[in-house]
């Protein structure tokens, strides 16, 4: 098949290999008809994960259709369109029977997602079947393969309520996701920290109701004038980076919790004596995708939420390296690739 | 009055002081029969705390009787006996309505507790009225004012429900008193994290139904085989040192919270790599006492529970000395002294 090999930093292309193979008898394997590129793949794009090897395939987004199956795979037949978490799971372990199947203790990743096949693990519990035929939907079904579960379980970990003052901190695709998540979980208030003028767009368009273009101490002194100064209800952190996490913690007001979901790379620095004094929680992690698709799937067939608005460059998968460019250099928010 | 002023490092003196006088129309005026050490007291002992201002009076933990009140106090008179929680709160600020009393927006701490007599603000939202007579109650009372609310508030943080394994880590007072904590909000097992044999005999007593003496990478696996390879429900560290941390997060169930409680002390490494692989909880900070308190007055005075037991050294204010060097030393688990 064509697949994305990233050879090291900075060098993707597209080449042939090998094409995946059942692996378990729960796996199946599908076809990409559209995948995309994650922020977390420029981390290993700009080398700055540790422990890489290298040539490999890349992606753990993507959506298609079932081309074969394993035998015990039940719920799920050769043609089905299906959305494919990025992590798969078992669905019976004791925590995926804890609602953290992103900890499935036999969990494993699409690993060749920007590709035009994929292997996924323990198919009946990991995959959810698309029932439109609408190619609109497209990009907002992808969507929830990983960031649009992501950003929802930013704000699911921030403890999102209806009628909350939530702030997110960071106008990438996955805080974007998060404005969506915060806003359908009843949000009153939603504040955007954005500098971004299309991302502004989008924020607004997915329900922000303030934006605050500053960071660092001019950021969370506007947040805490919009907050009577005494902070939001809720902080979804969506940078990953330890000057997000501390402004997170800034703005917090007492007892509340910043989520975060972005991949930590050597940010363990948590500003602990601001959260101990405001008694803080910090909650978060690798989403539970699966957890989440039953609520998200209709929402988005249904045409209630369109999270496929943060797709602003759609490519052929063969354009692969024009897109992680694009990415790296910020003229792209998220990148849709069709293979 | 006598009162005991920390005068640098390893400089603790009974001295003549003037007495604290009313400042607000809120506040009243204790004096104290019962008082106690704290661990953070030792912190400022070992000059190990930033920005310590020389000399000046020590001690948080306390009750007695009120002698004076301003004229806006309404629901306490002079002669009552009252715990004294060691931080005051408004009850009416937006933190204190949210439950974060420690967070209060007119906080007030008890800056002269190991004395004979202490300044509490706003008394009628911080103090609590004692009921019973019972001398052999004081010390069970004494814990309330702080060490027994904190152990709670490390439970509640960590999210304790009915028939949860839980792991304390940590046998001072404060870990002790979260043993108990446990086993009040219904832990079906609470393995209890402690080498020193006085210790664990009082862990026992408050519920502990299995004991680990190994600390680090032995403890941690300990823990793991006695809860089925996955982790503990929830985690209560109450050390507050950075290894401790990192056991509480190794030993944690994915999904669960860590509840910390201990003042944070130059830790402010968190293992966020760990916390996102199993999409952990951390949430703690200062112990809102005065919330706890319509909750574990009764069960004091009942008889139910005598968080007391963690005073394994009772001396005279004059004392007091020999009760830091005590408690330094780990010769004593918690001094409690009388004026």
């Amino acid at each position: 098949m064509r697949a994305t090999i990233i050879h090291g930093p900075k060098d993707i292309r597209l080449e042939t290999t090998a094409d995946p193979a059942l692996q378990a008898a729960t796996d199946a394997i599908v076809r990409i008809t559209a995948a995309c590129i994650c922020g977390s793949d420029l981390w290993h794009y700009r080398g700055l994960s540790k422990g890489q090897v290298f040539p490999r395939t890349i992606g753990h987004e993507c959506l298609g259709e079932i081309v074969e199956i394993g035998t015990d795979v039940e719920d799920f037949a050769i043609g089905d369109r299906v959305v494919v978490p990025f992590n798969h799971c078992c669905g019976r372990c004791t925590n995926c029977l804890a609602g953290v199947q992103s900890a499935c203790l036999q969990r494993s990743l699409t690993t060749s997602g920007q590709a035009e096949y994929a292997r996924v693990g323990h198919a009946d519990a990991s995959l959810m079947r698309i029932e439109t035929d609408d190619h609109d939907r497209i990009p907002s079904l992808l969507a929830l393969s990983d960031v649009m579960a992501t950003g929802w379980h930013a704000a699911v970990c921030a403890g999102v309520t209806a009628g909350m003052t939530v702030v997110v901190v960071g106008d990438g695709a996955v805080g974007l996701c998060g404005v969506l998540a915060a806003q359908q979980l009843g949000a009153e208030r939603i504040i955007a920290m954005s500098r971004h003028e299309d991302r502004q767009r989008i924020a607004t368009a997915f329900g922000a109701t303030d934006l605050v273009a500053e960071r660092g101490a001019d950021g969370e002194s506007r947040v805490k004038d919009l907050t009577d100064g005494i902070g939001a209800d809720a902080v979804l952190e969506c940078v990953g980076t330890g000057e997000s996490l501390a402004t997170a913690y800034a703005i917090a007001r007492p007892g509340s919790t910043v989520g975060f979901v972005g991949v930590p790379h050597g940010v363990e620095n948590v500003p602990m004596f601001v959260g101990f004094a405001k008694n803080l929680g910090l909650r978060g992690g690798s989403a539970p995708v699966r957890k989440y698709l039953p609520t998200l799937l209709p929402l988005v067939e249904s045409g209630a939420i369109t999270p496929g608005l943060v797709f602003d460059l759609d490519l052929s998968l063969d354009a692969v390296a024009e897109g992680y460019l694009a990415m790296d250099t910020r003229r792209a928010t998220k990148v849709l690739l069709r293979p």
